[in-house]
């Protein structure tokens, strides 16, 4: 498997940019990064001189000299690796697809039928297969999977996330009520909790140490899933010491409905909460209404926040007020909530985080709304590492941390105004003029996959195009 | 020329998907399209029987026996070209760049000091050259262009779009006042007149009958324009029968400003139309914030509106009210308005467009403000042809209009998860159980321009892609 196969020492050399805080980006342009054997950065060296790296990987000691040196030549620099907070894998093949609806007949008209054929193995293959290969070609290194209520296609994604390298929390989906169709629910509580519980076991069972694949409690939100449903999976939660994922305030119509069948409780947050699945390990995807006090619960249990703009603008969800958010102290990432959101791409919801803040800004007249490119990167970098609970191993290059990264090439314009391999290169058209800051505005707001050329999880190449070729040679030939 | 050189009769067999009107969308599955050596559609043929095409061909008498046959082969169909109704070609090396600015400041910061390095030639016919081929690449076969105030790179822009094959509107933009720095302004009225007179003889004298380049009169917008110089404009207009582009009331800051600057004038609309700018072959971008008395008076001149979403949303216009304007009648088409808009991409634009009504849904609570897919799609081609005044000759396939075409190919997923070149073939993932609604709907909501292999203007192939090669052969070889 490729998660297991050996690495060599390596270096990149190049300009490396990433995220120092929520507003500030480093952009590094003479770079150096030592990564070892076991996929961890070791030295993070700056400003290296013309001509310097021989003497400085001399430096570092015996172990560095044979090492590998992937440079970057042309125009392009590395960057963390995307982590995508939210995700529904057997969705995709419905990406694009929801016409008018909004959330909860979206669910009934395209989400359900599609899930439920995961119960069949080889089209979860395929369907998996095809989407991890479709996010780590846009340079998602971590993921937090929502799979199906099907035990052996959830561990058939934990297998192939594992075996492609793709760092992943998967997901069996739990849910019981009758708001899902009868064709395509657990059976009971004590079905939840047994194949919640076995499919746990199985992915602990292929990666004892959780270095790549993880596995996450996942009752789908709080109208799928009865009350003593909602208990079994916090008891699940405590007993096995699991992240715990679901949805929260995406929409009004849902917020309606939870207050219909959870009228005991105090808000949309306190189901969770009274359940026991509000934790300093729980991912909350959307919160796009949540109500001031919900808000305090959440910072006060310590549980993540996904925010989802494609989705939230696909589905007419509304709005998520992450200033306000990140200002309470919020933990917040990226999610692209395929296929609510129609794009498997982080880099494409780095851009919609950004539209979606500029909307909010057009409706309150609040300027401070508007999130800044370093904001929605920092997002999708740092801010989704510490959602998925991994801020000291991936989201920046620094030291002891492991090498989650894409290297990022873009095209430059000819004299005569043509690119060759513009179509391959992809959409961003460099001049030469433009500041290194300017390069990296171009990536975010008009970039795609073609300009990701190669990534790596925990120091292994998962992912490379054509593009990549002559990047890598040995430190001394 | 590209324009000039001959074409054959050539025969487009597959499947093609048009608009029959704003809401419903016409999906033929087996098609043929007859098109002459002039580019003209002369037959449109439906459900054409399993190996009956060479009889059908037959039936068309003998200047049909030896014409090519470009026939789809894999999943995909042909679409009508796109029609870009606002867009400024100096500004290409911007896009992606505006930080948190809005109109005003970014004109002072981004614009004008690019679109002033223009007076240099050979870097205007840079820029040119490699706009024309992304916008051709994205499927754009009809543009209307803003150049900037310089004749040489105006002309040299319709030079190019000439010999590439683009349709396009190119203007000569005019703007005298002292909003727009010095260093990039017309330096007295007869000099915006003056030089718009000879950039409007000059596009003349290379296609006299407006075939493929036509010129348009571009007074950059009502602030960037003394009163004289606008009359200037406006007899312009009238003296040579051209085209008018202006933006009109994209920002509230500019909105305040124009009243300011024009205290006599009823209105934002009313300036133009004082001045003789508001014809029936005005195009006027944005309109986000237009009046009720405004909206009357743009229907009663019969000017039409180019809608630019992208942009609209990445500097913080506004939402313009789509559903109401097409209500009342008006003309409207789609922009992509680059650099405010941070894409040269139509279909982006046309995702751009749905998301934006969804955001005005979610503000007032109309659900009818959403704009369906079917709807995007329409006034990204026949409606943005009926704003450049050609919506008798392209924007969809009928008989008597010109071949204005793109071939779009989705790459279909293999049993195994895998696809062949996957990363060529472009983001659209095919499973194959979908209807022919659902693959529309998955390129408009996921393509890009790989998936756009081939386009034809006035049945000249003026783009294609290495996935176009082995569609074309001889009808009877």
């Amino acid at each position: 498997m490729a998660a297991s196969s050996p690495i060599s020492n390596t270096v990149y050399v190049g300009p490396f940019v990433h995220s120092n805080s929520l507003s500030t980006l480093e952009i590094q342009e003479r770079g150096a990064i030592f990564v070892d054997s076991n996929g961890i950065i070791c030295f993070v060296e700056k400003d290296i001189q013309e001509g310097g790296l021989p003497d400085l990987i001399q430096q570092k000691g015996d172990s560095w000299t044979d090492a590998k040196i992937v440079e970057i030549t042309g125009t392009g620099f590395f960057f963390p690796g995307f982590i995508d907070t939210h995700v529904h894998a057997p969705q995709h093949p419905n990406t694009g697809l929801f016409g008018k609806t909004t959330l909860l007949d979206w669910l009934q008209k395209y989400t359900f039928p599609m899930e439920s054929s995961f119960s069949k193995l080889p089209l979860a293959y395929r369907v998996y297969q095809n989407f991890v290969s479709r996010t780590l070609s846009h340079g998602t290194t971590t993921a937090a999977y929502y799979a199906t209520i099907h035990v052996p296609a959830t561990n058939a994604l934990a297998d192939i996330c594992l075996a492609r390298g793709q760092r992943a929390l998967v997901g069996r989906v739990c849910m019981n009520s009758d708001l899902s169709p009868e064709y395509y629910r657990d059976s009971s509580t004590e079905t939840s909790y047994a194949d919640s519980k076995a499919s746990i076991n199985y992915i602990r069972s292929i990666d004892p140490k959780g270095e790549i694949v993880k596995p996450i409690i996942t009752p789908r939100f709080a109208p799928s899933c009865t009350p003593d449903c909602l208990t079994a999976m916090g008891r699940l939660a405590k007993e096995t010491d699991t992240h715990v994922q679901t949805h929260i305030s995406e929409n009004k119509g849902e917020i309606e409905l939870v207050k219909e069948l959870f009228p005991d409780s105090k808000s949309y947050a306190d189901v969770y909460d009274t359940h026991g699945l509000l934790t300093d390990k729980t991912i909350l995807a959307h919160a796009v209404h949540l109500t001031p006090e919900e808000r305090k619960l959440v910072l006060q249990r310590k549980s993540k926040i996904s925010h989802c703009p494609a989705s939230n603008t696909a589905i007419t969800s509304g709005c998520a007020p992450i200033r306000d958010l990140l200002d309470e102290g919020h933990t917040i990432g990226l999610g692209t909530d395929v296929s609510g959101g129609n794009s498997p791409s982080v880099l494409e919801n780095v851009r919609q985080a950004i539209w979606v803040s500029r909307h909010l800004c057009l409706q309150t007249s609040k300027d401070r709304a508007k999130l800044s490119t370093e904001e929605a990167l920092f997002l999708a970098t740092k801010g989704g590492a510490a959602v998925v609970g991994m801020q000291d191993k991936v989201g920046g290059f620094e030291v002891g941390m492991e090498w989650d990264a894409q290297m990022i090439s873009l095209g430059v314009v000819g004299e005569d105004g043509c690119r060759d391999g513009a179509f391959e290169e992809g959409p961003v058209d460099v001049f030469g003029w433009e500041s290194w800051s300017d390069l990296v505005e171009k990536w975010v707001y008009s970039g795609d996959d073609r300009n990701t050329v190669a990534v790596w999880v925990k120091g292994r190449l998962v992912h490379r195009t054509g593009r990549f070729a002559g990047a890598e040679r040995v430190a001394t030939p």
